[in-house]
């Protein structure tokens, strides 16, 4: 932790201070749209083993950053680590996405899963974020993250991704008793899982519940909302005298940022179906927010990316307490020279929001 | 169109007029999770060949309300009846779902599609709508129904499902002209079409924008809605004496009700993320509501089943303007005792609404 950092601007428009431009990262920075990406990845192997392999996962941690000027890395790692940690065999399967061996269907197979040790079945994990960590030296800060309790669940339950979420809807409302047991377990391994990881040198916490905004309000609240403002409140938010912002991001949760604002989180990720400055009326303040270009837009012309940079800063409006980003992950057949004048043009056109 | 309705409470709370108790039908109502569709679709062959055949689609059309006492017939078909009497070549594969033998790409492809004539290409559409009339003898309303342009589109550029809409929206940025020209296509053949089912025998109209939900809030507009606006100017609105209702109703755009409720249309269907309330002050009683109920509470229990009707008839609040239904078709692992609890709560529960 030796190192200060030389680019700040991330964790504090995080923390809704004062900046000179907005910052910039996006999501899957790190992935197969670089070409470098897809040469090591064809080298190592699977995808879990170059997550698997510190110094690998370091490599592709810092490959959009040789590229680009972002304002900020995150881990390279999958979401799924923890229920593959519970022992349940996470596997990929070509263009179906990941999968595990068991899936978990019932109270007693509930009742039969580890809390992982983040420091046994997932020292890979922080051993990544000390190695990307000492070899970022200082230049931006890490960002470590987790899938959120109900987004690891639903892959648990469904034994892999879903259309529907009928398996995992359907134990929510035939047995909400284990559902819950199973939140709750996913919230205190989550906890333990992220605090390790700013032991080791995060910067910055971010939880993406990818599949939130499949649920009713309600149900949003009760499964969803209820476990992450649990690990909220169980995580480390200074470490080294430093301040850890955390960011939760609820995919289709645009409506719901009021009280998603409500867990005391820092910042809140917002996806491109809702306006950011629709947004920021609805967290009134209290947090920061992320986002939110579709990251479609990187298909289209520099000018139109140029226009859609402009409208969305515009969109929030003057003053600090914006991280640019996209929406969703960048996509893999996405031109790298796109995300090229997508970052700067944020870098160029946002200098006028923070006068 | 000999017979007079019978029952006729849908058709009149879609146009806000007083009913006895809230009408109900469910998306999908006829479909896989019935074991008797099941067997007629083991018999027939292929979806297709169901769909094309006006005499089994009839016959699957009127399964559920031999079952269930349903407010409501809805034509069976296919969303892709249009793009396949395109020529694209409308196939299905097992578990990956419906699927183009030809994608549509570019300005030239685009150029080069025809408007299909309903009453050639598309003539075992308005047989089966008529077959239906007939043999429903008046006992519930017909809703003939397409696909919206978007939506439509979506499948024509992607050639078939997809999960990112890289196709689809990459051609939407990097070539607008050329995808309005598909909409407007689209637009023009939908207008033929559901006109056509009107003068069949269809007695209410619904247009599905599965996919508009998955564009920002000025895309919505731009490229889903305007479309939409241009079929609801174009449909015969009264036929035979009758005035027939439109609904609109796009998956995810709970928060654009206030701007589809300008176009013109009668009711819009709301998913399960949006509370009616808020959809009912939204729409300002510029439109009646469908929905919303998640249908995997049919996973629940039967007390669970009517404590969400409950929920959902209290949110609404008093007074006509609501079609109960599913916030999505019924999925085809539901227990058909699990539909007829639905339905039955919405017949007892409903009326202290409608006093």
């Amino acid at each position: 932790m030796s190192h200060s950092l030389q680019n700040d601007r991330y964790i504090k428009a995080c923390l809704q201070q004062s900046v000179d431009r907005t910052p910039i990262w996006m999501m899957r920075q790190a992935g197969r749209y670089l070409p470098e990406y897809r040469q090591l990845r064809a080298e190592a192997g699977s995808f879990m083993d170059l997550c698997t392999n510190p110094e690998l996962a370091c490599e592709v941690t810092l490959q959009p950053l040789r590229r680009f000027p972002l304002d900020a890395a995150i881990l390279f790692s999958d979401i799924l680590t923890i229920p593959d940690a519970m022992g349940l065999g996470l596997y990929f399967t070509p263009g179906e996405g990941p999968a595990f061996k068991t899936a978990v269907r019932n109270a007693s197979q509930v009742a039969a899963l580890p809390i992982p040790d983040p420091h046994q079945e997932l020292k890979y994990v922080t051993d990544a974020v000390s190695t990307i960590r000492r070899e970022l030296k200082g230049q931006v800060p890490l960002i470590g993250f987790s899938g959120s309790p109900w987004t690891l669940a639903t892959y648990m339950v469904e034994g892999g991704t879903t259309k529907n979420f009928s398996e995992v809807k359907g134990m929510m409302y035939a047995d909400p008793q284990a559902m819950h047991a199973l939140l709750d377990k996913l919230a205190d391994s989550i906890i333990l899982y992220l605090n390790a990881q700013v032991e080791a040198g995060a910067q910055a916490l971010m939880i993406f519940d990818t599949w939130g905004g499949v649920l009713t309000p309600a149900d949003y609240q009760e499964f969803s909302l209820r476990y992450m403002q649990k690990i909220v409140a169980g995580l480390k938010r200074e470490y080294d005298g430093q301040t850890i912002p955390v960011t939760l991001f609820t995919k289709g949760g645009g409506a719901w940022l009021d009280v998603m604002a409500k867990t005391g989180c820092d910042c809140l990720g917002v996806d491109w179906t809702t306006n950011l400055a629709d947004a920021r009326a609805l967290v009134n303040g209290k947090t920061a927010l992320q986002g939110n270009m579709d990251p479609s837009i990187l298909y289209g012309s520099d000018q139109r990316i140029r226009e859609e940079v402009s409208k969305i800063l515009a969109s929030y409006g003057q003053g600090s307490g914006h991280v640019f980003n996209l929406g969703h992950g960048i996509h893999q057949t996405v031109q790298p020279e796109k995300a090229g004048v997508f970052i700067d043009a944020v870098h160029e056109l946002s200098k006028q929001y923070h006068q």
